[in-house]
C-alpha cells in the first residue's frame, strides 16, 4: 500500500499521531465527502469556496463555470489547496480544554491544470459521478455549447495529507475520577433524504433506482 | 435590518443571484454550520483548514493550539477568509449540464485579531457553546496552564457575503417535455446520533441533558 509523499507544506506540525500517512485513508476521505472547499490567493488574498468534485485515481477533478474568477484563476496555474472534511462527532471531555471534534480531513496542494478534449469530458463524468451517479447515463448529454461554458481542472494527488481524530475524548489524570462530568462522542452524520420530483415532473413518475438507492459511502 | 458591505472581494462575479445580502441570513449560516474552512497564504501558498467557530453578534471567534503555524500566521494580522458552507441538496436536472447543489455558503474576510484577557475567555465560551452548548457550565474549567496553551482569534463580520441555491432543478426549455429523464432534489441533512459514553464514565451513568438534547438548528 502506498504511501503519501510528505512535504513540508503537507506535513502536519500539529498533532502528528492525528497524521494517517496510507494512501487508502486518502482515498475513502475524499470518496465520502460530498464537496470540497478549493483555496487560491486571488489578488494577495487568500479566498475559499465550496466546489463540487471527484477523483479518479490520483487525480482530482473540479469544474466551475469558464468565466468564474477563482477558476480562471486555478486554469492558469497558480497554486491551489483543496481541502475535505468529515465531520464525525462532537467529543465531550471532562474538561473544556479537551473538548474536540472526530473528523477526517483530507489536504491537497499543488496546481491545477486546465483540462481539454477527452479528458475534459472524462473529468465532467467523475465529477457528476460523484455527486449524483448513474446521472452521466440517465440525464441528457452536454451539448457542444454547454462543453465549452464550463472549465474542468484537473489536480494530482502528488502532496496531500490525511488527518483523523477518531474514539473517545482523551481527559487528564485529575479528571479521571470526576464522575459528576460526563465525558464521550456525540456521533455527526450525514443523511438523504426522500427525493422530491422537480414540479415539472408528470405526478406518479417514478424515482429512478439510481437516485432512489443512492447512498452514502 | 441591516445588510452586508459588499466589496470587490466579497462581491459575487458569477450568479449573482444567488447572493443574499442579509445579514440574517449570513447569521443563520454561521449558527447552524458546526466547523468553518480557514484559508490564509502561508509562504505564498494557500492552506485551507477545518477549523470550531462561534458567533457572538457582528464577531466570530476561533481558536488553536498556540503552536500551531496557521494559527500564529492569522494571529499576525495576515488576511484570511473563513468558509462555512450547509449542503442541503443534490439536484438532478434533466441535462448534466443543470445539476447542481442546495447549499447555503458563508464567505468571511478579514484580518483575524488575537485577543487576550476577557475576551479570550468570552471568544472560548463562544466557541464551547457553538459545538457543545452547555458544556461551559457542566465541564472542568480551562486552568490556567491550558489557558496559555491556545490561542483564540477574533474576525469582525464587516466583510462578508452569502450564497444561497435553494428549490427545484432549472431546466432548459428544450428539455421540459423529456419526461423519461427524472428531475427532482435529494435532501442532504446532518444528524445527530446516540451519545457513547466514554469507558471511563460509569455504566449507567446518565447522559446530561445538555447532551442527550442537543439538536442541530
Amino acid at each position: 500500500m502506498s504511501t503519501l509523499s510528505p512535504t513540508p507544506r503537507s506535513t502536519l506540525t500539529r498533532k502528528r499521531d492525528r497524521a494517517a500517512t496510507d494512501r487508502e485513508r486518502l482515498y475513502e476521505v475524499l470518496d465520502e465527502a460530498l464537496i470540497c472547499h478549493l483555496g487560491l490567493v486571488l489578488n494577495g488574498s487568500p479566498v475559499v469556496l465550496p466546489t463540487g468534485y471527484g477523483r479518479d485515481g490520483d487525480t482530482l477533478y473540479f469544474h466551475g463555470s469558464s468565466g468564474a474568477g477563482n477558476i480562471r484563476a486555478a486554469a492558469e496555474g497558480i497554486d491551489v489547496c483543496v481541502t475535505v472534511t468529515l465531520l464525525d462527532g462532537l467529543v465531550y471531555a471532562r474538561s473544556l480544554n479537551n473538548h474536540s471534534m472526530n473528523y477526517r480531513s483530507a489536504v491537497v496542494h499543488g496546481k491545477a491544470r486546465l483540462v481539454t478534449g477527452d479528458e475534459k469530458m472524462h473529468g465532467l463524468y467523475v465529477v457528476t459521478e460523484h455527486l449524483t451517479p448513474g446521472s452521466w447515463d440517465h440525464a441528457r448529454a452536454v451539448t457542444a455549447k454547454e462543453r465549452a461554458a464550463v472549465s474542468v481542472l484537473a489536480l494530482d494527488l502528488a502532496e496531500a495529507s490525511v488527518k483523523i481524530r477518531a474514539g473517545e475524548p482523551v481527559d487528564e489524570p485529575e479528571d479521571m475520577d470526576s464522575h459528576h462530568i460526563w465525558a464521550g462522542v456525540v456521533p455527526v452524520q450525514t443523511t438523504l433524504g426522500t427525493p422530491v420530483p422537480a414540479t415539472y415532473v408528470p405526478a406518479g413518475a417514478p424515482v429512478p433506482e439510481h437516485v432512489r438507492d443512492r447512498k452514502l459511502s
